[in-house]
């Protein structure tokens, strides 16, 4: 069905098509987008206009093209993750109230972390991840939560892989971090600082569903910060969560 | 490119298969899909094999399919609406420890009121908006604003069609609701008793971003409660909102 010389199917160029949108470039020409996706224009002008047409894309007054608010409302509305962000947010919430940093929802996709929800104080300190953003497993305490719980295969393979280092304190030895990883489950969170970034100190514990750990909590502090009261917070927020969860099964 | 005889495009037809997911069922069978997309079977089962591997559809392990994360993450990630999300979610927050009872942004799409965020009260009254859910324009108070202030076209659209009624006091006559709209650009608000629930007084106010409404900030309340304190939390967010889209242009 509508596999291209190139072999990718249809779908596939749909998807080269959305991914050539980001966070800094939300507004694109067609002819941008086919060389972004490395499409033919052809090509590429024509899945712009059926994409428009059902609404995932949309165009300005200028012609220029972004994304639909119908891809967010599809890809939102019949989605799992629905119900495990509106689970956690009230309690992310408090988290915020107490520790007035920042507060992160992350999942385990295509081995890395997607974070699904940040909420952050308007004087908190610095904070690399973004809403629908990715960090590494290894390179952040919600990766390291999320590996950590992971299937044994998918661990493997991180530790397996080259590990970047992304910022000077980042654990790329995969001995050291088989260790970190075992500690995190024998106690049930992580303080990882300066994983993600030198400045800072990641706080992580693990939400459960079901018995399996489906997301991980996190706070973001200052390096200097004491972790004990964002800690106890964590804690308090990931149960309540799970608590929520069994009762919306 | 790949039309079906029936004359819909491959992106309709995938449109078609995402289309068939939403609250309340977050996971079918791929002969599910097919019948609700009412696609042939093997195309159907095509469709998804495709989605799968791109990560937009994933399969659990009875091969029953569920929307990816990374369809979420497409739609949000170069999205227009993160921005206003954003700059709108920490003043949605300052209303809701006043008003305590549900805040929401709504912006409009296809000639609908598409609520992109709600904060609930754990005590809060009835509320039927959800996340990614839709109310008519006529028979919400965010709809009501965001008609108010929509272009002509469009507003004389609305009022042409049959206006449904969603609850008892749901305005349906076209010439009481141009009334409405009109007091509504006047006052910079709209105060909406039993539009979309008889128990319910919907209140809300306008975004604007560049000189253009671009959203509706809204609050759901009894009906038996004063609106005053929710307006003045509402303009006083709205004002906010407006302050931060500007800083992030």
């Amino acid at each position: 069905m509508a596999n291209s010389r190139s072999g990718d199917s249809m779908t596939a160029r749909i998807v080269r098509v959305l991914e050539t949108f980001d966070t800094d470039r939300t507004v694109q020409t067609a002819s941008d987008i086919a060389r972004r996706a490395g499409l033919p224009s052809s090509t590429a002008h024509r899945i712009v206009a059926e994409l428009t047409i059902s609404g995932l894309l949309e165009r300005d007054e200028d012609g220029r093209v972004h994304l639909g608010m119908r891809l967010w409302e599809l890809g939102l509305r019949g989605s799992r993750a629905l119900r495990l962000r509106q689970a956690a947010l009230p309690h992310m919430a408090r988290v915020q109230e107490i520790v007035r940093e920042h507060t992160q929802l992350a999942v385990l996709e295509r081995d890395e972390a997607l974070f699904l929800e940040r909420l952050s104080h308007p004087d908190a300190g610095a904070n690399i991840t973004r809403i629908a953003g990715r960090l590494p497993l290894h390179a952040s305490s919600s990766g390291l939560v999320l590996l950590a719980y992971a299937d044994a295969d998918l661990r493997e393979r991180v530790l397996a892989a080259p590990l970047r280092l992304v910022a000077r304190d980042t654990v790329t030895d995969p001995g050291v971090l088989r260790g970190i990883l075992r500690a995190v489950r024998r106690a049930g969170y992580v303080i990882a600082p300066g994983s993600v970034e030198s400045v800072s100190t990641g706080v992580a514990v693990p939400i459960r569903d079901r018995g399996e750990v489906v997301a991980a909590v996190s706070v973001v502090l200052p390096r200097s910060s004491s972790p004990d009261e964002a800690l106890t917070a964590l804690r308090d927020a990931g149960a309540a969560i799970e608590a929520d969860l069994r009762d919306t099964r």
